[in-house]
């Protein structure tokens, strides 16, 4: 439900495994005919979705989670299991758990990948390849819905892990959140200063902003929905950003060099 | 002279389009002996490269500038131009227009392109293709020279773009300096925060932070060396990080979409 980036690539990484896949989205329903999802059964309405599956992943924006999570609440039955893929789980998971609570099971997760182009065209087979699927089981009554969303992703590629709403949350200010952030305040801040700047911009420059030019209505849910653990990192950032202030007001290379040699050595123990 | 990264690539660079290249470096010669840079000279001391050479381009650490402009200066004459590629210039020209200003003319050139890798062997020939080329022409007395100078970026596939030494400085300050400082405090702040959380990050964070693996060696020399100018920088940075983090207290929706949709637009005309 909700074929953008996302749920499209969903789509096509579990076709190419052999699930069998139907995709539902209210306003992109003319691109999902096309040939880029065949072997998908595309429904007509939400009940027609769910009718056809037994895993249902929520996909769609987070302002639009609410609507969909009510109308679903009337047509899933304890055989079914709902899943989404919000990047923010708390305000996600209270909403969906509340509304599906008396109808069937709802195990949150969240596959740590992503790309700055948006839409389902955009959409690639191999785009969770590699990556981990954070999974919040705390809200199932029955371990096997647990494993069902798990085994999914594990499928998919994904390694799974296992880790509670809230530490979600904070984890993902910290790694994904947070670096959103900074990479949209480094383009705005070349903007304020001197537009020409851009024209001269090497590939450091581009790498460090990429995610700039993801969808910016997606990511202004994801961070108005996590805001707290965000601002907690703003603030943190704020204190480490002063603390480079003063190395470099005080020409102190030896505290410059320590704090690049371990970033280095912990940046390069992420590419091996 | 200097055959690390940027000399070595220069290097392959200059060879593939016909230049007749004298390599030295006093630490790497058993390298430059092997067949990546085969069709080289390699000069067994820097008064053989500077008698194979009309165009001496020092690709040098920072801190070795002066011992090897103090060696030059004895070694040049009038046919000669020495031109360098530090990513700081202010004080680097400082130095080299001082100690070759009776024997030579200096042309200052910084290629806006790198990598996160280092040293000789991760030089390559296409590393500058596409890239601009800053030139400060202001020290040159003959007019020849920043042509030799900026016709030679040219050749190697770079756009020249003619800027005086503090506008430089300031320039770089924003748009490599303060972008590779943010890179190396992000992966400290998951250092110091979570180091779990490492094996968590997406490709969103992996490409933020990919200049975090660069030279910290070359970085210390670079920040230290255009420190005032990376101080305003950071200050500016604070402050847009504090509207950012008002905007998210108050759940200024309006605000953070105006915020990512004018990043997005700036990031996007940058790819294009």
């Amino acid at each position: 439900m909700g074929v953008g980036l996302m749920g499209g690539s969903i789509a096509l990484a579990a076709l190419r495994i052999g699930y069998r896949v139907s995709l539902y989205d209210s306003l992109a329903s003319g691109e999902l005919s096309g040939p880029k999802f065949r072997g998908a059964s595309i429904a007509a309405n939400l009940a027609e979705l769910v009718s056809n599956s037994r895993l249902i992943i929520l996909a769609t924006p987070i302002d639009a989670v609410k609507e969909v999570g009510s109308l679903l609440s009337s047509l899933v039955s304890s055989s079914h299991v709902v899943s989404d893929v919000a990047s923010a789980k708390r305000p996600v998971a209270a909403v969906l758990a509340d509304l599906l609570r008396d109808h069937c099971d709802y195990v949150p997760a969240h596959p740590m990948a992503g790309s700055e182009k948006s839409g389902a065209q955009a959409a690639r087979e191999d785009l969770f390849v590699g990556a981990v699927t954070l999974i919040c089981p705390e809200l199932a009554r029955d371990a096997a819905s647990v494993r069902l969303v798990s085994e999914f992703w594990q499928n998919l590629g994904t390694r799974i892990v296992s880790i509670g709403i809230p530490e979600h949350d904070t984890m993902v200010a910290l790694i994904s959140h947070l670096p959103h952030l900074l990479a949209a305040l480094l383009v705005k801040q070349v903007a304020d200063t001197d537009r020409s700047a851009f024209e001269l911009c090497g590939s450091g420059f581009r790498d460090a902003t990429r995610i700039a030019s993801a969808s910016p209505r997606l990511w202004k849910d994801i961070l108005l929905s996590n805001s707290d653990a965000v601002g907690h990192q703003i603030r943190l950032f704020k204190r480490t950003l002063e603390e480079a202030e003063k190395v470099l007001a005080d020409k102190d290379a030896k505290n410059l060099q320590a704090l690049l040699d371990e970033a280095k050595e912990n940046r390069d123990r992420l590419s091996a």
